[in-house]
């Protein structure tokens, strides 16, 4: 096997190939032996890197006679994609941690892999060690999948916990988690959403199986949740959490119109098993027509996690290559169509300040009603300049909805929209 | 494919590989045929189900020439064991739901699958549709597992969550169990851990690789869980659950001693993610050397679960067949002992009803110290008749925490020792 990258990842999967070499050959049956290692920087010092393996030359690596297996751990698009399609070509099978080659032109190497007739697993790169694309390609495969809510960014569940469990504001829980090593110094790829967002096409990709990439995903981050979001979501008895969702969205005639792939905050209630995700786990919970619900937990990123998810990946690929047959491959047999958000059916969770005099309920009811969008609830809270309205809605199509919050904007008994949250997993 | 058994499960199975008959071809890469089903009563009404493919002859079914698969949902260990055998000796893979068969005689299936070069599955067999023996048995198969801490039985869950939600005795919560369905008329199997402790062999097997049988493992229901005991729960932020616990023991030099396979009630945390496991959902917490902590949540029992993860396995395992080769087969290449509970070490929360009387915690805590027991907190309530002393130990071997209970019962200044229960999961 040939390994690409020896950065966190890279130097982990070194170290325990090493370590756990005696393990590692009782399960597949025959030692995994390390043939080279592609870097840029062959004179940076690894721990624990043998420096005989290390060469510049990536495209002469993977394509080694005695080369079988190649683990793709650089990241990004190029040079990874020409790589791993390279090495597919002269019959080796390939394990890749890259989310955002997957997300972008995950269909490229797919086809790829079942041309050559090679194993492709990415198993590293959604959710770390989370065993998660194995259970959806393969124990769900019988099943039908019709939704997957993911918490699938650490940074964003770290910084909205801390903003939940201390009161803490958007600025201040990022300043913590930077601090801590959480978030990096230039947040943008988790707080605006982009992360999740290529986790989100990928685990469309699987429970859909149809093509989906990151350009396809409506995505919204949280820069926007403020301390009043997360303390109406208290208020509800729910919480405020960066869902990576994708849902499979009826025709009415017992088939599929198409998916929803999307990102934003929304509010789930305390009770949801995704409610109790804290600090910077990840966690995927997944609605499927036989199995039910199902709920997959544990760390979504770091070295040690992600090495364990290649390892397992590597021992499948290394039994699938010993035994001349590649595992199951990827099916992406339907073509089903990625639906505008504004045609997506969502619930909003909408605080409005508002003027306390009689007659402003029924003005507000009256905008919902000319959207035709139906009203759940409403509370009337406080008096005077603290007057308030809390309304939550049925399901609207989003486009409603939002067109719902402008008019309300503009209503001059409303003196501010305080908060709008879409609401999720309480159905 | 041959069915063997056409109850609850046996009934959806077929009626998923007819409705998504054109789905599971697609996946397979060739229709599911379904050659025969194999009953005891063939005259009974079975809506969806051809009755000429029904047959009371399973010992010719299973090895008819057309067959290529066998699933086994007639749970029990004979004929079940002895039909897997047939199957397997002429070829057959074969898929099964039968944890007690695992529990009690895995080792000879496994042997069985190996030597005749036949696939194995038995997804269904442990927390239903929760993809869970797939990520363990593959997914974490280049990771050391450390512990795995399980809430695999449902009805227990929801009487013991029913104890803590609205504070009601076990009695009471097991009749309002049975009242709705999720208890059975005689509850022994569910409520004395006997179900529980088939699931724990069968995890204990796949996590450690060596062979565990339901006899190995030291069991306790929760018939004796009293609302005392929830409540003291309660006052220490932490909720009862009955735990399927197989742990690694190591020997201090870097390897394993043994192994400790048990089912017991202990408390855990509420911050802990199986706190949050409620109703009859099962959960499985496991603890990796390099993944970490992963939790997987899912329904445990029922038809349509149950029957997902069969047809699961079965889209596996087909496509293990038209490959010409069969899946990862199970390793069991480690003989690690299964370690007398007595040997096991477990931390003790212990109620104490006291005198109240100068002394009362000196001498209390004498008899710790005369057992070789360090106590980690301890609290001091009420006066008089109603004066209390709560005690959490540190980890110590279960023999020496039981002995101290035994003295503790003995002891002059001891009223009653109103409640004991091991700690899990917050270390």
């Amino acid at each position: 096997m040939a390994l690409l990258g020896c950065g966190v990842v890279g130097t982990e999967v070194v170290r325990l190939l090493n370590e756990r070499a005696g393990d590692l050959a009782a399960r597949v049956g025959a030692p995994l032996e390390l043939a080279g290692i592609a870097v840029r920087r062959p004179d940076r010092v690894r721990e624990g890197v043998d420096p005989a393996l290390l060469t510049t030359d990536a495209e002469a690596l993977v394509t080694r006679p005695d080369v079988d297996i190649v683990v793709e751990v650089i990241g990004g698009i190029e040079p990874a994609r020409s790589l791993l399609l390279a090495a597919m070509k002269t019959g080796k099978s390939v394990i890749t941690a890259n989310k955002a080659l997957l997300a972008e032109d995950g269909a490229t190497l797919f086809a790829a892999a079942r041309e050559c007739n090679a194993d492709l697993y990415y198993e590293a790169s959604v959710a770390g060690a989370i065993p998660l694309l194995r259970p959806l390609r393969e124990s769900l495969v019988g099943d039908h999948v019709q939704r997957v809510l993911g918490i699938v960014n650490g940074t964003t569940n770290y910084i909205l916990d801390q903003m939940d469990t201390h009161g803490a504001g958007f600025n201040e829980a990022l300043e913590e988690a930077q601090a801590l090593g959480y978030a990096e110094a230039d947040p943008t790829a988790d707080v605006e959403g982009f992360d999740a967002a290529a986790k989100a096409a990928i685990l469309a990709q699987l429970a859909f199986h149809t093509p989906v990439t990151a350009a396809d995903v409506h995505r919204e981050g949280i820069t926007e949740v403020t301390a009043a979001d997360v303390a109406g979501a208290k208020e509800m008895d729910s919480v405020v959490k960066l869902l990576a969702i994708c849902e499979r969205v009826p025709d009415g005639a017992g088939g599929s119109r198409g998916v929803s792939v999307r990102v934003h905050p929304a509010m789930i209630p305390r009770t949801h098993p995704l409610a109790s995700v804290r600090e910077a786990y990840n966690a995927v919970f997944v609605e499927a027509e036989s199995a039910g619900s199902l709920m997959f937990y544990g760390a979504g990123a770091g070295g040690a996690p992600t090495a364990s998810a290649v390892l397992g990946d590597l021992v499948a690929v290394a039994r699938n290559v010993r035994g001349g047959t590649p595992g199951p491959l990827e099916v992406t047999y339907a073509e089903l169509p990625a639906l505008p958000m504004g045609d997506t059916t969502t619930r909003y969770y909408i605080q409005l300040d508002v003027a306390d005099q009689a007659g402003v309920l029924a003005a507000v009811a009256e905008e919902f009603a000319r959207n035709d969008v139906s009203i759940r609830a409403v509370r009337q809270e406080g008096v005077g300049e603290n007057a308030q309205l809390v309304v939550v809605t049925h399901r609207a199509p989003d486009a409603a909805l939002a067109a719902t919050v402008e008019t309300l904007r503009k209503l001059g008994t409303v003196r501010e929209v305080a908060s709008v949250m879409r609401v999720e997993g309480d159905e």
